[in-house]
């Protein structure tokens, strides 16, 4: 199969990750599993023992090396990339390591599997030749989301929208249901809603909140929990991420005031979510006003992650990064104020950087909702 | 938490490892995803950009490096390994190089993240240290299932077994239904006979089922199809696997007549996974019958691979492996036969390998069963 408008952005990104690795002195970019392969060739790769990897040498064509039984999964892009399917008898990495002389510097996919990278060693040695990450080649080009990009990830936001306003609506029965029903439920109904994959659906109730990776349990949710409900999926290669909290019944004083001051961080987070701030901004822009309320301790994760085709990508909104937003960048904006033994709270939605200003992927009502 | 009997299995497996490092002149073991970890420590890490490590000195005490937000979700063994969470602003590949010494030899977890190992190289350079496949140090204690992990992998064949079983009475609608829909059905049928997550549900019909590795799709199952099945899932930790083909009316007379050789080479694999035989061994005995009734090229991959905790691991029953197959050895056999553009077929069991002989965790008829 032939796809033309698909090789010419496959061929575009190619050959703009060529140009990236001629600026860097890169002789070659190994690509495995993870987004980077489906980015570059419109192929994703299983997760599997048997080696598949896209060579891009800077100066000559691409290959894509992959297990013969895999090969006919591939849509073929004339022009793009070559294929070489291997055997169940041939060693796949002699093979790569044959596509080209001994490399000086080369970029490393970053979540191709370690086995082949220390194979890899053993063919190279590593006296002579340096390692990169692949985010040295990759990031430019994978952090400026295009229109159609920005257009995939506003379509998996509204499809996690409606389910934050089914939970909002009381359509997703909490009271007397453990976490983990509840989760299921989430799952089921981003499914409906047009994700193709769920890639998580965190329910904590009551003191579990104030785990922020809580798993949901068999904890039964009861009147009085504040409820936190953290979900997304995949829609269409391009991920959602959403946070919102509910009570059953309303609010103690406690709860709804520090809720206020979340609500004032996470917006704040936003509006300085724009072209030229650093990554940084963002995180301190969120956590001064948390600071300033006093609850600066029980905030105790950086304020966002980018997002595109992985959960979690390139840029963070965490001190230290002095990178500075540009156009197209897409990323989370989710202070949270965790009190341990007690509850916990956060306020989440993605939101990408526009010449315009920041525009959010997510209108989902905003105000700590009472349930029940 | 602790847990006493379970600190006592995950000591001795460190204890084990560190025996073999010993042997090896390893001087640490370095276990990130994947399943190393869950095996060594009972932790299961989420696949995530924040670094979770297990590092395993030959000489010292094993310390779990794990985000601070996760390390919520550790149960402690006392006396096993010691946690070290890290904060949103430390550098957690720094602090792993920092628990020890300039290594000579490291042991690097096969499914760790590329990114973490080049970051690793860049703290040690990589003329002097040798690197290795955390296999080298775990497989002598992985691939030897012990009775708890034998009596989960028969628990986990018994459900594959009962969704197999719905296939052959029928109870599983075929004809009219899309692959992908029956892809679902199977997926769900797992879940419901007691597998925590499905890991595939191939659903291959007619010609689609020449390509071993197709993804259940649109094509709609008709009358006159053979159709593949192949599915499989985790269960308390330990992975099914089973591939069952059916007919929708009468096969023909080539398809039957194919069909007798398939279970009669699936039958040879089986009986050649003998205590003190050659992986490929097993190979050979499925590859011999199928090559002596002139299907030889049609059977296009190895004819099995090993299975626990992974739904592939070693040892692999591939030409070439001449490792000798121990008591507790867990690997499929699953030769097939696929003419391109007709029709594929596959038979697939798990078996284990005894002091007693090969024992099987798959009991569903073994038979061509047709439907409608």
């Amino acid at each position: 199969m032939f796809s033309t408008t698909a090789s010419a952005i496959y061929l575009d990104r190619i050959e703009r990750a060529r140009a990236s690795m001629q600026r860097s002195g890169i002789d070659v970019l190994l690509v495995s599993v993870g987004s980077d392969l489906p980015y570059l060739t419109g192929y994703d790769a299983m997760p599997l023992e048997r080696l598949t990897m896209l060579v891009v040498p800077c100066d000559g064509e691409a290959t894509l090396v992959i297990p013969r039984l895999e090969a006919p999964r591939v849509v073929e892009h004339e022009g793009v990339f070559s294929l070489r399917p291997w055997g169940e008898l041939e060693d796949p990495v002699a093979i790569v390591a044959g596509l080209f002389g001994r490399p000086r510097r080369v970029a490393v996919g970053d979540t191709m599997w370690a086995r082949f990278l220390v194979e890899l060693l053993g063919h190279w040695g590593s006296g002579d030749t340096e390692y990169l990450r692949s985010t040295s080649v990759m990031n430019d080009l994978r952090m400026r989301k295009d229109a159609a990009e920005i257009a995939a990830l506003q379509a998996a936001g509204a499809a996690a929208d409606r389910v934050a306003a089914q939970l909002h609506a009381g359509e997703i029965p909490l009271l007397g249901r453990t976490e983990a029903a509840v989760s299921a439920d989430l799952s089921a109904r981003l499914i409906a809603e047009g994700h193709d994959i769920v890639n998580f659906a965190i329910v904590a109730a009551g003191a579990n909140a104030a785990s922020p990776h809580h798993h949901a349990g068999d904890r039964v949710i009861v009147d009085g929990d504040l409820v936190l409900c953290d979900f997304g999926g995949t829609k269409d290669g391009y991920c959602s991420d959403i946070t919102r909290c509910v009570t059953l019944g309303a609010p103690s004083a406690e709860i709804a005031e520090a809720y206020v001051v979340l609500r004032e961080a996470q917006a704040a987070g936003v509006a300085a979510g724009v072209v030229g701030a650093a990554c940084q901004d963002v995180d301190r822009a969120s956590r001064k006003v948390i600071d300033d309320a006093g609850f600066g301790e029980y905030f105790i994760h950086r304020t966002g992650h980018g997002i595109g085709m992985e959960a979690h990508e390139d840029p963070y909104m965490v001190e230290g990064n002095a990178l500075l937003i540009e156009p197209g960048h897409a990323f989370s904006v989710e202070p949270g104020i965790y009190i341990a033994g007690r509850w916990g709270m956060r306020l989440e939605d993605i939101v990408v950087a526009t010449d315009t200003g920041p525009l959010s992927m997510n209108f989902a009502n905003h105000e700590l909702v009472s349930l029940g």
